[in-house]
């Protein structure tokens, strides 16, 4: 006879535990097909439950197709796929904190709690039931304003918020657009560069090819395969590149010649220029309406705000909507009504300057940490005046394998240019160190400082 | 000569200011390729500002390539590509609220508003910085133990927070998956079905077949053609269809049948079933490893709240994390935490049963007007055990383009059945509307309740 524990669980009714327990016993093979129940007088007897408990079990078990009932003969255990008995694994956090000092990460290094934390409880107030509604595909209205406000003030941009599209990231935003653009197309990326638009490429199917650089930027006359291209001209990574008018221009031309040619303006770290103000967007430059422009708040607020933009083209976007404006917009309602008031509020500029301010401090730290170091001779800064990262060139003959090794073992992570380089680097490239200062703590800086010093 | 109205900006030194209206002529054409600029000291008494500020001002178009000097001769206009003059767009929201009575759309009723704030605020306070870290691509690690114990307990589901990768939206993990299984299967789509799904697919660039349906579910021998199966077993969408065990275990058989096949469980709605417990999970009866499940806190909470997660079976979670690990958690950390306590603390199982019971009587509302109406004898009411939607059954000869348009003429925006083919409908399946009720508002169901009543 079936005897089982029933232990009264609150928000469960006894037959529903009962119905689990039976079931576990069928689903582990314990009560095998063909096999007769109890009857459920006898049943209910036994468990000394209620013969209703019994019957509410086994109507759930008949109404599963767990057993089946021959009339006048009793309940019977069907034919079922036994599971698979696994013993459910202990659940530990992965722990992969990085010891030492890490100069790859770019991270941002403060937050304006206090201010966001009151303009989501005024939000939470003021909005109730509206945060419940479904946003429109673009993002919320008020939040695309204000994203144009701020590029027409701070940035010389003239966008209309009916161009704008909000998402969780520039990853999914470079998917959308691989399906706007569509995958037969040809994208060019910039050799060296930030490896991970190529594997998004990579992985949305379609086509990269590399973009060949000289010291103003990419070469327009090597993108005669490609139909779209990637750059980022206000501030290249790794190399820290600011492209000038005149290869804007030529690019501009580029994308002008050809069919369905696209050029995406990858404008990730615009906001922080220290010694001029940064470049016109080639957005702004753009007359035939051929740029797509994108940007972040990940850099400037935090990675973990998950709110990207893009700016399409009018007639693209008209495009956007027919193709694929079943699309929901990823990014939730309360991080996005957030964000406008941050922005509207003046609160994003304010916190662009003091972080500004804060990068230069660091900046200006960690390269007078390295001209007073005993290897300074042999160390010189490039592209310091821009973004979040610097160039740092080594006089030495060690590979770069072994010189980032050297690094390592100082417990200092870092990256060589020459790795960010799909193809071979050239020659010339090597021994050159991609320093991000962004995400050191004040504790990491000192240590870096003491390395440095003691060489 | 140059005369501007240099107004002080706060934030923006006078120099930039200069600057700005300068390269503003340039890139409309006021000022033409090769013009001289006046003098520095000559500009400056003009405008009645410092040499200083102009001499700022000509170097920042100098470095961006908007003038050159030539020594000893002075400034001169370069060759810029001018500006597409365009009037900033005004802004107007797009007002597209639907009049009437919305049985389409399918969107929670509430949200436990002052509960979500207080787990934000303490959020906010309890982790502060830890807010700014990035997170593990599948989704903060509490969020994940939170579910799977969600899913242990009200589900019976046995899976690893290992498993679980949480992103923004349904849509954006089936692009995920689309990526992982690969672009060369054909994946074969519920005939009728939610049409989402299958434009989803299309934009991700599969080939999407229909599998063909009866009264249990997706028919597994129509199902040859296909690698990958998406189907809604616990509550199809728009039949209503609850899929017995057997034809679950018929569809286990076919994915196991062939290599490399997989069948995608979308649970949309399982937590709604009234009159008995859910069936168990597809996943749950998967001994081969080879059922990914998906959920969405979109139709239990809010769809703004975009937070939905999927289950791979753990070695396709490793093939995910080799082949796409490089992709960030597109869901903000601050979301994640506050949904993971929300979880764990027991207040979405109250929330589930109190939607629950609240849906339950809206239903019953619903039905209540649908058998008072003086059409009653030509509505027949099918599935209405499940899920936010029913069916109803008209006895007329109108063809469902008119019946929907006589609907629309009342006020009452509804689909029929049919309109959810992709192929031409069987022609027994006329006749039928599929009726939303959860997103109507107290306001709506009282208006439903008298066109009803008034026939």
């Amino acid at each position: 006879m079936l005897t089982y524990e029933l232990k009264k669980q609150p928000g469960m009714p006894l037959y529903e535990a009962l119905y689990r327990c039976i079931r576990e016993d069928i689903l582990t093979g314990k009560l095998s097909c063909g096999e007769k129940l109890p009857s459920k007088r006898a049943l209910a007897a036994n468990l000394e439950v209620s013969k209703i408990t019994v019957e509410g079990a086994y109507n759930q078990l008949l109404e599963e197709g767990y057993i089946c009932a021959r009339e006048k003969v009793g309940y019977f255990v069907e034919q079922v796929e036994q599971r698979f008995s696994q013993a459910a694994p202990e659940a530990p956090p992965q722990a992969k904190a990085l010891q030492g000092i890490d100069l790859i990460a770019n991270n941002p290094a403060s937050f304006p709690f206090s201010v966001w934390s009151r303009l989501q409880r005024e939000v939470m107030l003021d909005l109730g039931k509206r945060l419940l509604q479904p946003l429109p595909n673009q993002g919320l209205w008020e939040l695309r304003q204000a994203i144009a406000a701020h590029l027409a003030q701070f940035r010389g941009m003239q966008v209309s918020a009916q161009q704008i599209l909000v998402g969780a990231g520039t990853d999914f935003l470079y998917n959308l657009l691989i399906q706007l653009l569509g995958r037969d197309k040809r994208y060019a990326v910039e050799e060296p560069g930030y490896d991970k638009i190529r594997k998004i490429y990579a992985a949305g199917g379609v086509t990269c090819i590399s973009a060949s650089m000289d010291t103003e930027g990419v070469l327009p006359q090597t993108l005669w395969q490609a139909q779209v291209l990637h750059i980022s001209p206000s501030h290249h990574f790794p190399t820290g590149i600011i492209m000038p008018v005149s290869r804007r221009q030529a690019l501009l031309e580029w994308v002008k010649a050809g069919q369905d040619r696209w050029i995406i303006e990858d404008d990730y770290d615009s906001e922080f220029r220290f010694n001029a103000r940064p470049m016109p967007a080639l957005q702004s430059m753009d007359s035939a309406g051929r740029v797509i422009y994108m940007n972040t708040f990940s850099k400037t607020l935090a990675p973990s705000i998950r709110i990207s933009y893009m700016i399409l083209p009018m007639p693209l976007m008209e495009q956007f909507q027919k193709k694929l404006g079943f699309y929901s917009c990823t990014v939730p309602s309360f991080e996005q009504y957030t964000l406008a008031r941050f922005l509207s509020q003046g609160y994003f500029e304010k916190h662009i300057n003091r972080m500004r301010k804060f990068y230069k401090t660091r900046r200006n730290r960690v390269l007078a940490a390295v001209q007073q170091s005993p290897y300074a001779h042999k160390l010189t800064v490039q592209e310091e005046n821009a973004g979040l990262h610097f160039l740092l060139q080594v006089d030495t003959d060690l590979p770069d394998e072994q010189l980032v090794a050297r690094f390592a073992e100082a417990g200092i992570h870092i990256r060589s240019l020459s790795s960010y380089y799909h193809r071979p680097a050239p020659p010339e490239k090597a021994h050159c160190l991609v320093v991000n200062y962004s995400g050191l703590s004040e504790e990491g800086l000192h240590t870096l400082e003491n390395i440095l010093k003691s060489g």
